[in-house]
């Protein structure tokens, strides 16, 4: 059988190359615009709803040489810019990734995944911590509201302010623990306190709050001195793998994701040992849908040996510690409006971000936070709430309507 | 260093073996008489809550060979009795070898696990299934109630009936899928169509149910034309794999258990394929807080090819095809109160189900129900409900409120 050569226009081989990537990345509805060439790709049969713009031929090309990480230097660089809504930009690209395969990123088809996270020794953990929780209370404070809580709200309503989210989302988890007064409790990887300042100052705990963020501690005892706090509120600089005693409840939130599965029993055995006969636990953490590696640029940009879990493996925690996993909520969506919140904030306070560190680093937070937020959106990424007990606890309620009795507080 | 050999009363063989065997259980507190030699041996150091008698040598000796299977197996033959109260002489038992290792049942220690549960391909899962299901519809109605429902109920106060409770978990199970009027549900192991017939008579939906015993088939069938349901209820006699079309929701209450782990990925694609674009599934199973064999004396007896999985396995359900879980809860104290329920019933019934089948047969499954109330009560067993939807839908409520909201009924 013989085959006619279909007729080609004319391309560049950047083009061709481009093309190529793009049919792997699943065609996504993308104009991309070659600078140096003028050349426009146009997406083969939807219309565009953005443009990425790549400056020149070496930044082109060093992408081709491993896109996973150099498509979010080259922008953090303003070596590519982006026209168009950046959350929707990177929701079309995860969508188009996740419609072709329902269950894996592309990428691992484009780079082999031979990067490893950084590992979360004693030692490795705190390196990994310092690289970005104290790279400065002032930068943190100017978008993430007046409570300085690093991690997923929870919306009362469509209409609630990300301080009211972050403020009902404490409730939401005291409420799952049934804090009580007097109570013992720990608080495992506790950013700028306030979760363990609202259990006291809400729940008349007594709280034991550990982070290995120095600029944390330091923040979080200035808050309760200033609160009257500093006696019943103890910010403790250390790993949770110290932590010591008996206590009436555990809650981490937003630190599993720091500890690497590969950690995961001996955390799972620290909570035990940390918790009395009928204490009650709770991890809050990012996690997914299916086992899937850090994005090696986050991974190396934004937050060194940071890995996040499928619920399968989240119950490593449990699984083998004589914990009994009491109930799970998925809340992303909410943690989709955060990132919405929080890029207004941050989108707002540029200029003052720009004067703390540099234009570069206003564009690898900006890619950073749009990008995360479409990860929630699209479900690329999950938020999920493992409540627990010991396993030999029956004191436990037999139904969940505690949660959500209005006359709680 | 010398040692003076301790004074030893003397005592028969048997007695230094069964000594041996009960510290291997970490020392219940449970006498042993040995009837033939009037030998009784006392728990070391706790007063007994209960007494074993065991009737001849052979029987010992038998039992010394296999204890898994053969514990039970004497009990069920009346060659072993028991003094006390079954549910918590088991307790004890149950308690006494999770306190020794947290983690693991005792027994595996004893008896090395060679034994593979039977297969559950098509042709092995229905003969697995008859062999449970099939014993008699006039048997089940002795003690399920009118419902006649055989899964965990949900009690909304301890006041409630049984069959208050089994109603209660089907509006429960409902509230969580937000059936709506008009809607296609899939239920899967649809036992005697209690929950089908609920969803189509209290929610309005069409539903199609599935179950491979012909004698629940046959019942449920029954029940719709008497009901007047039969345009709105179909009861098929299939399996789930060969489940097909599209559907807005799916359930499966107390079928995960006969799945088999080997085919959770399989079950997981068949309920991904079945489900339309916002589709809601709950998979309502018996559980463990991690992964350990089925009691070998309950597989070869009672359910053959039956498996409790942990959520960790549980989750390949769902981790590779594409649904995402939003909600697990976990009733496990509900399940022990419904085998309460139950065994009460049981018991009145003992006479009616003697001349059903035999005294061994009144006796095996007497055990098999403490057993089971038991496990639960000490935490042996879990009662896992997983609500999921598909990887894409965002059509999915902020909160959990819906499924407490006094006014959905």
């Amino acid at each position: 059988m013989s085959a006619e050569v279909p007729h080609r226009p004319s391309q560049s081989l950047e083009s061709r190359l481009l093309r190529r990537l793009l049919s792997h990345l699943g065609n996504p509805p993308i104009e991309i615009v070659l600078n140096w060439t003028g050349e426009r790709l146009a997406p083969q049969g939807r219309s565009p709803i953005g443009c990425l713009r790549i400056a020149d031929r070496r930044t082109l090309l060093s992408i081709m040489g491993d896109p996973q990480v150099r498509i979010g230097d080259a922008y953090s660089a303003g070596r590519v810019n982006i026209d168009g809504d950046l959350v929707l930009l990177m929701r079309s690209l995860y969508g188009s990734t996740s419609a072709r395969d329902g269950s894996r990123s592309i990428w691992r088809h484009l780079t082999p995944w031979h990067r490893r996270p950084r590992r979360n020794t004693l030692v490795g953990s705190r390196s990994n911590i310092h690289r970005h929780y104290d790279i400065g209370n002032d930068f943190y404070a100017l978008w993430l509201g007046e409570t300085m809580i690093y991690t997923c709200a929870y919306y009362p309503s469509e209409e609630s302010t990300l301080d009211q989210a972050q403020t009902a989302k404490m409730d939401h988890i005291c409420r799952k623990l049934r804090i009580r007064a007097g109570e013992s409790v720990i608080d495992a990887g506790c950013g700028w306190g306030g979760l363990a300042l609202h259990m006291a100052s809400r729940y008349g705990a007594r709280v034991r709050a550990f982070s290995i963020s120095r600029e944390q501690i330091d923040y979080a005892r200035q808050r309760a001195r200033v609160q009257g706090l500093d006696g019943r509120v103890e910010f403790i600089e250390d790993d949770y793998r110290n932590i010591s005693g008996k206590h009436d409840a555990f809650v981490s939130v937003g630190m599993l994701e720091h500890v690497g599965v590969e950690n995961y029993a001996v955390f799972g055995h620290v909570v035990r040992r940390l918790l009395t006969a009928e204490g009650r636990g709770l991890i809050h953490s990012i996690g997914r849908n299916h086992p899937e590696p850090t994005h090696p640029w986050i991974e190396q940009r934004i937050f060194p040996g940071a890995y996040l879990p499928s619920l399968a493996e989240m119950m490593h925690v449990f699984e083998t510690t004589g914990l009994s996993v009491l109930d799970v909520e998925n809340i992303r969506l909410h943690y989709a409006r955060t990132l919405r919140h929080w890029i207004e904030r941050y989108e707002a306070a540029a200029d003052r971000v720009r004067a703390m560190f540099d234009e570069t680093f206003v564009r690898m937070w900006r890619l950073y936070l749009a990008g995360s937020a479409a990860a929630f959106e699209v479900g690329q990424l999950q938020l999920f709430h493992v409540l627990f007990t010991t396993r030999e606890n029956n004191n436990i309620p037999f139904n969940r309507q505690y949660m959500y009795a209005a006359d709680v507080l």
